[in-house]
């Protein structure tokens, strides 16, 4: 590789390199390296704030080295701790396992799956003795593991801490002991969970991992982190006009944050749209258009990229008020007749006929059940100029 | 049991109880209780300190009720956190063990060994599943565990705690669950521990154990808790004379103390000493030597505690100063001649000769040898005046 590249590499979409001389100096050796990553089976589905890491791990699985997918399979039974939940209920290995495979598949929508290493770390945990676990966690204090921002805030809230939550980032450690990693791939916030592994790995006679954390993405609200439980997410397996919509419904402050964290668009083209942006001589719309088509581009392809602008620029734009692009927000199994109804632009007698008629659509599928319930998100059109984004939250 | 009995034994050097209206119960049930004391194997004797437990063990098995020792062979390994102690070395399966068996034998100078049912916690944490033993600390946060003084006085002292440490009183409490223990009778510095059974339990189905915790012991130093770290103990084994020679050398105004806890004297009895010792008309020299004979008597028997007793008056009493009574504090392996030389009360000279006159004993026996060595504490006789009372340290 040459300085350039790697200079790249460890630039783009790059929040924090821990022991990056090493790093750097093994890139350089021309060794294939074995790149851990780290997924705990939990949540249904991956989405665009999760691709910011796959892309990352893309370009080294290009480069030729090894990538090892890490499924907690073992760990997600107890959960990562995280700031919002405090108390987790545990998991059967069955639902874990059936949620590995789910994300197996939507991995490949950005990996090459044949060449991954797919471990589990039930291969370990579930055969390790009781003695042998606690001396692995006797190489740790209380207050090494209450230093993670998580847990102080926990404290100042009055929140309790589990005890397993404690051992959780020591466990994700000792996974890079057994994997043999040569470096960790991970989002901004599993840093602290990865670094214990750096104090592992040399009493089994392993040099620490270097670590590459890449930043987290804003969600679709431009406020929290993209996130599956805070609904601002846009799903890696979502169809292409729903990504698309959803993309330009992002704020515009963050049109420059998507393209570098989203999109593998050389920085020159980036700095071109953010320069168009700031002159004014770029309409932000038109920006995010470009973005969307982007996003839609990398996990559909160019063909459905094309075909989603079209359908955004022929239905959204041309015929409707862009205060109706605004989501509505719907339990799941709501009636879709209720919906509308209570949007006050039809009659329910109207809308009925409507139904009749045949001109009411649900993710471009014709819906004349008039008890039809949605379940999930989507977008329905009403005659030929009324659209619908409806949000299940 | 009659209401007066069940009020002795609920009394007599006890320093709190857990759940009394329930074990006031079920002692009045007839049932018989399954009664847990854990041990913890890890220093080689036990003391007059531990002795206090054994008796209230001893009158629960008088009782008829069923005393289970559980040896703590898999937690010994790891160690219970002590306030003194801040990195702990783990230990090996047979180190632990082999202590187990000294204990055992040990204990027989109080308990009716044959009668007692011995448990080792290996039994269930050798063989548990990782995932099992996250499920059960998954029942306490880490606030419950920090609560305990001990981690509050390290956390103060910035004084780090291992995590393991932190776990040990959850495993302590799965154990009641285990043996499914009515009762445990413990000294007062593992009430806490003891407490972690009554979460646990009803998880398992069965009632929380009721706890009975007796005081902490002073060592002859009359300041801290008899303890063999701390050397201010007196052994369970030791010989007759020692016990007694070194009970006769605890502070006067804890005679009061010793009798109420390392003798099994009636109330009455110690109240009409401790009454003589006030109003002056008991010696605290004549008390202590009844406090010796009855320490004596419960671990040697009535003739031996005659026969030490007379030893002290021949010997210590009447031919020495008190002040000589103060022990020599000594190293291991020292040798006896030179011992005796620095106190610069024999010449060299006239050593030598009362060596080969065989005029010096150690411990009883003829020591001819000028090179003798002193692995053992005990008392040297030089001549038929002198008396030093050697203490390894």
């Amino acid at each position: 590789m040459t300085d350039k590249e790697i200079d790249l590499l460890l630039s783009w979409a790059v929040a924090e390199i821990i022991d990056k001389d090493k790093l750097i100096f093994e890139l350089k050796t021309g060794k294939i390296l074995r790149i851990k990553h780290g997924i705990d089976p939990t949540t249904p589905d991956l989405h665009l704030g999760h691709s910011v890491v796959y892309h990352k791990l893309r370009s080294f699985q290009e480069l030729g080295h090894k990538i090892i997918i890490l499924m907690g399979d073992f760990t997600a039974r107890f959960g990562d701790p995280t700031g919002k939940l405090t108390a987790r209920t545990f998991r059967t290995k069955t639902e874990v396992r059936k949620q590995s495979s789910r994300y197996k598949k939507q991995l490949g929508k950005i990996l090459e799956l044949k060449k991954i290493e797919f471990r589990y770390n039930s291969e370990w945990y579930d055969k390790m003795a009781l003695d042998e676990f606690l001396r692995i966690i006797g190489n740790f204090t209380i207050h090494q593991m209450l230093e993670r921002n998580m847990f102080q805030e926990r404290i100042k809230n009055k929140k309790p801490i589990l005890i397993p939550e404690l051992i959780y980032p020591i466990l994700q450690g000792y996974d890079s002991v057994m994997l043999k990693a040569d470096i960790a791939v991970v989002g901004q916030d599993q840093l602290f969970n990865e670094i214990q592994a750096r104090t592992l790995q040399p009493l089994y006679g392993q040099k620490p991992q270097a670590i590459l954390a890449t930043p987290l993405l804003i969600g679709l609200d431009g406020k929290q982190k993209m996130s599956q439980s805070l609904k601002n997410y846009i799903g890696i397996t979502e169809n292409a006009d729903e990504m698309y919509g959803k993309t330009m419904s992002i704020p515009d402050a963050l049109i420059s944050h998507y393209f570098r964290l989203a999109t593998k668009l050389p920085d020159e083209k980036i700095a071109k749209i953010e320069n168009g942006v700031e002159t004014k001589t770029l309409n932000p719309m038109e920006a995010k258009k470009l973005l969307a088509y982007e996003i839609v581009k990398t996990l559909h392809g160019e063909n459905r990229a094309r075909k989603a602008e079209k359908f955004f620029r022929e239905t959204f734009q041309k015929k409707q008020l862009p205060s109706e692009l605004k989501p509505l927000k719907i339990k799941k199994f709501s009636s879709l007749f209720e919906i509308i109804a209570e949007q006050k632009i039809f009659s329910r007698t109207e809308l009925r006929r409507l139904f009749k008629q045949r001109a009411v659509e649900f993710n471009e599928s014709v819906v004349s059940d008039i008890n039809f319930a949605v379940n999930v998100s989507g977008v329905a059109k009403i005659g030929k100029k009324r659209f619908f984004r409806l949000e299940i939250f």
